[in-house]
């Protein structure tokens, strides 16, 4: 049985959700075969059956299961045979950690810098649902919320700090080897290059030789998506 | 053999170093004896033959270990038969990360709040010291750097919202038991709670209900250690 797996579509086939790429780097690393059904922004009723109006979704088998974290979860239990995304049940709860630090911390950073930036490679029939979305959320317009100066960037990698310090360390957030704690930080860093041009990262920062190593992660996949260089 | 343990004194044997603490909680959850030696500011040189001038540090057997970090992996591999600090390899590389969030995250807007009242707690002998060292760290006065109002209380709480959020899905950031994670901000807490009277956290808060479940473990060892009220 396949999976389907609902993820955000922009313009010429940007796949451009942080949460989404957790699950798309998650569904690599488990090895498994899924058929992709892309949703824009004003696609939500086709999203209906699951009874809510968020990507990413997947259904498998008899189940419909969205939100990233819970996808993960899933996964990692419905295919213990395949290469395990946690590595034991003490690193899943730490982990969950590291996802909410993502989540509320590096994400909100990180959208200041390229929410306007986004809003371009968004498909013409999403835009303005778009603009009308995220103008309400932010409380102001678009371009008076965008803010790509140095000091904002700085900000940004200074909030990075935690992840900088453990790569000088190990290699990975999850160790030798990536797994979903990498996946979550991962997956922001995916956001941001398939739909910003900006450079976040400076070139001998720590964090930046990680996203390159998983960027040529599972044959390149990630580094081959449709995007700007990162 | 015995372990020695040297950590942080102040007055009144209050025990203020939130990476002793760290330190005291895994000895306690592998359930370790040792031999306390307290070290005031101006005692370092009896940390002469570490090699360095940080508490804490232990010698266990033939070998001198500093570094919390470091204190922590040498009891895991130690000692494998007592109870898990990191339960695995993995969860111990997502701990580090853990470890890196507090310590450049939390630990830097929690001394803001409370480095004023350490002071006070500090041994007589140590005040100067303190004060010196403090003053230029931060590059002024520290009445000037203390800020206890609330607007910083705020930014305090919010910066602790992964750790909140992942509370309302599990007892302990390492899952259903403590572990380092916890230990980890944890130590913190107690280093406020040992040295300053602030509430740092509002009772209805998921972190304040964690943080009283560890007050109260170890026979309550935590929450009999001396300083104010939780």
């Amino acid at each position: 049985m396949t999976i389907t797996f609902y993820d955000l579509a922009h313009d010429n086939g940007r796949r451009i959700s942080p949460y989404g790429w957790r699950v798309r780097m998650a569904l690599a690393h488990k090895g498994l075969d899924y058929d992709l059904v892309p949703i824009g922004f004003t696609d939500k009723d086709k999203l209906a059956f699951s009874g809510q109006t968020l990507v990413p979704v997947i259904i498998d088998g008899s189940k419909t299961i969205p939100d990233s974290w819970a996808i993960a979860c899933h996964l990692e239990d419905a295919y213990p045979d395949r290469p395990s995304l946690f590595n034991g049940d003490a690193a899943r709860s730490v982990t969950r950690l590291v996802a909410n630090w993502v989540n509320s911390t590096v994400n909100p950073a990180m959208i200041k810098l390229i929410v306007g930036d986004i809003y371009k490679v968004c498909r013409p029939v999403d835009q303005a649902y778009f603009l009308e979305t995220r103008e309400k959320r932010f409380g102001m317009p678009l371009e008076k919320y965008v803010d790509q100066s140095d000091a904002q960037i700085e900000r940004f990698r200074a909030i990075l700090t935690p992840a900088r310090l453990t790569l000088q360390d190990q290699p990975y957030l999850s160790g030798e080897a990536a797994g979903y704690a990498d996946y979550c930080l991962f997956g922001s860093f995916q956001w941001a290059r398939c739909g910003s041009p900006l450079k976040l990262l400076a070139t001998d920062d720590p964090v930046h030789a990680w996203r390159a190593r998983l960027l040529e992660s599972f044959d390149g996949m990630p580094g081959k998506a449709m995007g700007f260089e990162a």
